[in-house]
């Protein structure tokens, strides 16, 4: 079996070791752009050359070093019945869910001031808070939003999902569909994005859909940056409706040093950082679906091309 | 029967109300330093005058607005047998649990260090961290510390936690007793105290126990100030045996405003106020319990004088 690694890493090998370790019946091969055809089987890719998919004929799959495969559905040499493999939680879905909490409690206690105060030196106690004011909800439901979902409620702040289909979740009250997108919103206060994107989630988050929370909202974007309009975010910011927004996203990465964001009052800007792949955990899932693959076994992750994701 | 209410809340109605609501067979009364003897069955209290012990004679049980009974305690003229009832929980697990968590990720991610490249416009991705490498312990596992460790346990931290007497508790590896004290530092890099503060818990916390932490050690006290040992932490500080600490609660508040906490580059101060009890359910949960005293059922949540919480 070949193995074809094309994720423009600088030092490859952090990858290749590992992988022979714990897949020895394979062969493993840098992608390289003047190299000769290697035949691969199976390929890892992040953001990979188009020339990849015109001189490797006979893939049986690739595994995106990622979640979200929005960018590589994008890619017009990719072969249409390509068995495409996105990454599934490896860590992701933990540090996700604790960036959120860490960006609910910077928004709900306004950890901020209590920085301010220690830089004045000042001991002042704030009224604390009641979860009933802070209603979370979640645009969502894979294994990030889950996450997400039930460690807001475990920590007893009440939380609506909304997702395309119906889901069932303990102590989370779910919404599905166009439908009761309307519902959803009415009725939350913290919208925290965690949806692929796809063109039915592509500018989604736009003025209309902002004014319909609760007032003094907060949006928490972990998503992707393109499903947010961020004019319009802007401007939901600016009168007010919207209080304030953490984002981790953005429609153009690095974040355009000219962009409003950057010096806003009511907005966080985090590099990307919410939930970084972690190597190792990245490598035993996908060398291990690899070899389920090899054998006929059936693999979870597999992108629906009709769906996006 | 009659309650009596000496908290010092300059607007007692706020809490006699819904008393008199929730528990319409009782007669109500505000402590005044001048009025008559109520012959109260029962007080609700915090930070009480001497005067109310001398002059309330028959008093079955009093119940103290705060888990954390230690002042209570040490007042010489509390009789001895009286029953003394502490808050259980009312909101204050999960506000404490999301606290540990928020400044866990203050540290384990370096928010602050986003925060300041938000502020210079740069967009910079720092490594992700292991959560290997970030093995929590909590002292204490009363209801406050097993919230805390079962919150940081689902969030795929590893979790450690030391308390008196053996617990059980699900992703917990718990130590019990002095003689556990040791391996549970030398596995801990951060460590949560939620102790009670009791003639054990004085001064634990002091230079030769920070000592046996893992290198860059990170200390959240969320329990009671006098527990640590605060020139020191200084020490561990300022050699970097400690790489920070967040501070919620100190031997002296408000923290006198020359304290060297308040501008010292590896500590957050917050002023107490990692949980606040909850009007609502701390009345729910006293009269509930005043009713189950006055019908002879037994209640939970009674400090055990020897013990001393």
């Amino acid at each position: 079996m070949k193995v074809l690694f094309a994720a423009g890493d600088p030092k490859p090998e952090r990858w290749t070791k590992p992988i022979k370790t714990l897949l020895p019946e394979a062969d493993v091969y840098v992608w390289d752009p003047n190299g000769p055809v290697v035949d691969a089987d199976y390929a890892i890719v992040w953001q990979p050359p188009t020339a990849l998919f015109e001189r490797e004929k006979n893939l049986k799959a690739i595994f995106n070093l990622g979640a979200g495969v929005d960018g590589l559905m994008a890619l017009p040499v990719l072969p249409p019945t390509l068995t495409v493999v996105r990454l599934e939680d490896a860590g992701m879905s933990a540090q996700m869910a604790e960036y959120v909490l860490h960006q609910l409690v910077e928004a709900s206690r306004d950890m901020e001031a209590y920085r301010e105060q220690q830089r004045q030196g000042t001991w002042k106690i704030h009224r604390p808070i009641r979860r009933n004011d802070w209603p979370v909800g979640i645009m969502g439901l894979g294994q990030i939003g889950q996450r997400v979902a039930s460690t807001l409620a475990a920590l007893d702040y009440p939380v609506n999902a909304w997702a395309r289909g119906k889901h069932d979740l303990d102590g989370v009250h779910t919404y599905a569909g166009t439908g009761e997108l309307g519902p959803f919103l009415s009725t939350t206060r913290v919208l925290v994005n965690t949806l692929p994107l796809t063109e039915a989630t592509r500018d989604l988050i736009d003025y209309p859909l902002l004014s319909q929370l609760l007032p003094d909202a907060v949006v928490i974007n972990v998503g992707r940056g393109e499903s947010l309009v961020e004019e319009d975010l802007l401007r939901a910011l600016d009168e007010g409706q919207v209080a304030r927004a953490s984002l981790d996203v953005f429609r153009e990465e690095p974040l355009p040093a000219d962009h409003p964001f950057w010096r806003h009052r009511g907005v966080t800007v985090t590099p990307h950082i919410s939930a970084r792949t972690l190597r190792e955990s990245t490598i035993e899932q996908i060398t291990g679906k690899i070899r389920a693959h090899a054998a006929g076994r059936p693999i979870s992750g597999v992108v629906d091309r009709a769906r996006g994701y």
